[in-house]
């Protein structure tokens, strides 16, 4: 670690070596002018370094009496030594005293639970385990049958009682258990409830307990992602991930479902998705060198569409009021009925929904995250282009869906883009010339604005009084960057000349109307569900976040623009791909697996549109924060007084 | 009915229109000579009619004169009215006196349980049951989905709890609910263990509750039987039988099993019976008109190498001491997996087994015929080449399986022959000239002796004293018929010119030897099991009789040669093919099914050979009727005291 030291700030920060100096800058929150996203175009970014190893950050823009002198593109310049270096006046805020008001970002806790949160809570039990068991062999006294034998087996070693073998496995029986001399491994595959029958589905010469493997899958819309979960370590052997086969018969669900119910359509889609997965299982058994025979079980969730669709279930309903899908719960299946490259006695056990909105990726999350056991008040939101909601604690649970459109996903936005190179992530502004200081994704000159980009910019344009509460671009102002384009006022955060694009980068007031829609409906969706129940945001113990614009945003920001309730950030926890990450706990443990079923059964389904309170919450959240500075007393609109922007506008 | 009077003798009985006299004198137990089995060839059976109508009876034997004086054969002459006739002195009793000497056929009361008899007891509950529900729409108040409804509409109306939907009916119930406006008939699966799931398995628009089929069918080794149960109204509506199609790859279990140990052989004997099965299933499908896809179970029993065979599972161990079967207890299965011409949603039963000897045929016997519910101590016994035993009530029950060899299938008797046109079946002896009256089946001229016959001509000889108690023939007889012949003594029961065969029918001394140690192993085989629950067989309340042998044997013969224990001929009952009629019950009744598992874990095993007292009882047993005379105080030894014939011979 290196230290660099900022002047005419004075600020300090440690560094890895290979970091550049424009990193270096936003780890503390020191604003630098760089409108190009960090790629070296815009050659605004100069520092004059005084001492210590730097690489790099040359650029044609400097004279060579400037790059004798030490002038060098912060974002370019790599740190390879404790280094000294002066932010030259262009690029440096006007007056040294304010460079640390750029926020810092706060990302939420990321929280990946595993086996070790289940040993502790004693609840590590595969719904499929394999035993090794020494029997005796037959004798004149003792001549119970095979089977017989293996079950009385598994009883005195094990205390596993009841058990059933399947007729795959009685076929292979007789010759398994004497080609090791009656020593053999049993894959037992357990009940969802509790009075269930235990079976055994399969039996191996010699001991393989070792060798017992389980596959998890999300079946996004978008991307399937998969899993290898070793059963007998616990640990995640392989992952791989795709674009979802079905996405060429549509992009969202509802355009799948009309393509599902053209003829033979459901079965074309069913077909795809299989293919996808299992695309994604060769690659992971191929990575990780396991065979398919050893994997036991596949956990798979999706939302109440794709769950529908790779079932060959009819999602005609989930369309059409009053919204009814097929089904909610859903047995456990043959792999090979889903026609899945899985062995015969491989089980494939699907999440179950609670609503055609709210579906098994959401249940995995809340059983992953063990929200359904603590007894904190939490609210569990998935956000994309529909954000799911589910509030309670190990008591109660409700939860409901809301239509947030594709504003977080970077759709209906002028220079919105999905999280791709050369997509703005994060934004400052110089307090007083508004300058940006743009960050992208690979440092590529920037091209557009992704979903937690847009949360970032809007939430500093907020901060700075960029624009005010409603939204709005400051008429008043005279910086150059805010003009008037072909749907009204809007920001060039990237000229032209600066950008990877052939146009201006900019951000229009229709944009920030877009994203303020579908942070309200979020927002409005929460205290709603929340009111239903009797209890406000205030009450929040913690807010879990799942999906991939969960892993990104800033709370702060989030809390700044009022997507989300304010709430101290350590209580933020993130949680990735709950859905994944639900199918990989109930691969560990056979008590999620049954107790979902309860959880299921008392979670209760909020139709917004059906509760009559949410359209005014609603309205009363197309604020920036909100229209009640109440709930959210850090915002700098409750601390600058309620109406201030307002009168700016005025 | 007609009566008809035969002089001498005075004797009367009522016989319907159409009866041969001949079966009108054996009714009443009054002998006439009757060497041909009643084919109207040996011409001894006459009788002058005296009065009343009289059709058929002509023979070239008879002159004119006589036929006009009303000699007729009685075998061939048929009763059309009120008929006195008088037997001929040739072919009656010397002394009229005696012609009631006869012994009268006790055949066991043929019991059949059905369906009243579960309704009584109170667990008609099919294993697999159709309901119909009238479900309320959806609508925006209620939008639970299609499967939720169904369950939920099955919880209120019929209190049917922890219902889960399978696959196949979740991927047709939104078409299918719709149909006929959310009226449906549901297809409900029960679980054999009271804690698990039911599945609701199928879903059909309407109402379709009484089109509910189930199929009972019965692997024998020889023969496989079939029945159409229907399970709305608890009949039978259609049966059929056929050869087991693995009959060319062996005869018996043992040459099966050993065909089964080649390449492919296993694979063979499945499928040729599950063919055989799928034809019986073809026939009385359209026998009854009803579709395939309503049959919701088929319940099967065979013995335990019958089922590993059925099932694909390999007998090879059975044969090989310590005669370890791979299972004896089968899990639920998909009909289709066993490729049985029947729907994906119709569940295979399987009838556990006890051990190699004692398969799921007894088992089936011992469920269907209600002994595993019954207080009286019982004797369950089905006779073939193997004879199982078991014996117990509702407390206890023991059971074992000896090999009786072929004799009581017609098996190893110098003419011993199936049960088939031209086999005797029973016989008389005149009491002082030993002339015999041969009844044979279809009254064909005799070709052999089938198992019932042997039987009672054996217990026949020994009730006149043709025979000793060892089994051998009065040497100081002048009756020509005894001679001695290639393998020692025979008796002639009919001259080759009666006779349908080409030469004379015997029975040797080497062919009672064979019987009596099949029946000597068979009451060895009960008494020793008694022994072994500290019992003897006076304490017997009750025999049960199965089997196609069960059906044809005199009660009174076999308790005359010690096959059965001396009990009173009303305390036994026969209920024909018990395997068949365990398999309708278990179709009928989901409690027999439960309770089997728990009936197949008390059921203790002996293994004959390894009972050290068993050979004893076995030599004990090998006289007529026991070297034991006060097991059997009403038999003709015991009568006239014991060692009686003994001194006879010497």
């Amino acid at each position: 670690m290196y230290t660099v030291e900022f002047l005419p700030a004075g600020m300090q920060v440690q560094v890895e070596e290979g970091t550049t100096l424009l990193e270096a800058a936003q780890k503390i929150g020191l604003h630098i002018n760089a409108s190009c996203g960090g790629s070296g175009v815009c050659g605004k970014c100069r520092v004059a370094v005084e001492h210590g190893e730097i690489q790099g950050g040359m650029s044609e823009k400097f004279s060579p009496e400037e790059l004798r002198s030490g002038i060098r593109q912060a974002c370019t310049a790599t740190v390879h030594g404790d280094v000294r270096v002066r932010v030259v006046v262009t690029s440096s805020l006007g007056r040294g005293g304010l460079t640390t008001t750029v926020p810092r970002r706060h990302r939420a806790t990321a929280r990946f639970f595993d086996i070790e949160e289940l040993r502790e809570a004693g609840i590590f039990k595969p719904p499929v385990e394999k035993f090794f068991l020494e029997l005796p062999r037959p004798s004149p006294v003792d001549n119970m049958a095979d089977a017989g034998r293996v079950v009385t087996g598994m009883n005195h070693q094990y205390n596993e009682r009841h058990l059933m073998v399947t007729l795959p496995a009685l076929r292979k029986l007789r010759r398994v258990l004497r080609e090791d001399d009656f020593r053999v491994t049993v894959t037992v595959a357990r009940p969802v409830s509790s009075g269930g029958r235990t079976f055994i589905v399969d039996v191996q010469p010699g001991n393989w307990v070792n060798r017992n493997f389980a596959l998890a899958v999300d079946i996004g819309t978008t991307t399937v992602y998969g899993q290898l979960v070793d059963l007998h370590h616990g640990k995640v052997l392989a992952e791989a991930g795709d674009y979802n086969g079905q996405i060429s018969y549509g992009e969202d669900v509802i355009s799948r479902i009309i393509y599902s119910e053209k003829d033979d359509g459901l079965e074309t889609m069913r077909r795809a998705v299989a293919k996808t997965i299992n695309g994604i299982i060769d690659r992971i058994l191929s990575q990780a060198a396991v065979k398919a025979e050893e994997i036991t079980s596949i956990t798979l969730a999706g939302n109440t569409v794709m769950t529908h669709l790779f079932l060959g279930l009819e999602p005609n309903n989930i369309r059409r009021s009053p919204y009814v899908p097929v089904s909610a719960l859903f047995p456990p299946i043959r792999s090979t009925d889903l026609e899945l490259h899985l062995p015969a006695h491989s089980v494939a056990l699907v999440y179950p929904a609670i609503s055609s909105w709210v579906g098994g990726d959401i249940v995995a999350g809340v059983m992953g995250s063990g929200m359904y056991r603590t007894e904190k008040l939490t609210l569990y939101i998935d956000i994309g282009t529909n954000a799911e909601i589910v509030i309670g604690s190990r008591e109660w649970l409700v939860c409901t869906a809301c239509s947030a459109g594709p504003a977080f996903e970077g759709g209906g936005i002028s220079c919105g883009m999905r999280a791709a190179a050369g997509a703005i992530t994060d934004c400052s502004i110089h307090p007083e010339t508004w300058e940006p200081m743009n960050t992208t994704l690979e440092r590529k000159p920037p091209i557009g604005i992704c979903g937690s980009g847009l949360l970032n910019i809007i939430a500093v344009f907020f901060e700075r009084g960029v624009i005010d509460q409603r939204g709005k671009y400051r008429r008043d102002s005279d910086c150059e960057r805010i003009r008037e384009g072909r749907s009204g006022y809007e920001f060039v955060l990237a000229w032209q000349e600066e950008s990877g694009a052939e146009h201006d980068i900019v951000l229009t007031e229709v944009d920030i109307e877009n994203f303020m829609r579908a942070k309200g409906a979020i927002f409005a969706g929460v205290k709603t569900l929340l009111q239903e129940v009797g209890l406000g945001v205030a009450d929040l113990e913690q807010v879990v976040l799942a999906g991939a614009f969960g892993s990104f945003i800033d709370i702060d920001s989030a809390m700044t623009v009022g997507l989300l309730p304010e709430i101290d950030v350590d209580k933020v926890v993130y949680v990735g791909n709950g859905s994944l990450m639900g199918c990989r706990m109930s691969a560990l443990s056979n008590h999620i697996r049954r107790d979902v079923v309860e959880v299921v059964r008392k979670m209760t389904s909020f139709e917004l549109s059906e509760v009559p309170s949410f359209k005014d919450e609603y309205v009363a959240a197309l604020f920036l924060p909100h229209t009640d500075l109440s709930l959210f007393p850090s915002s700098i609109a409750a601390r600058n007084g309620f109406g201030q922007d307002l009168q700016h506008e005025g």
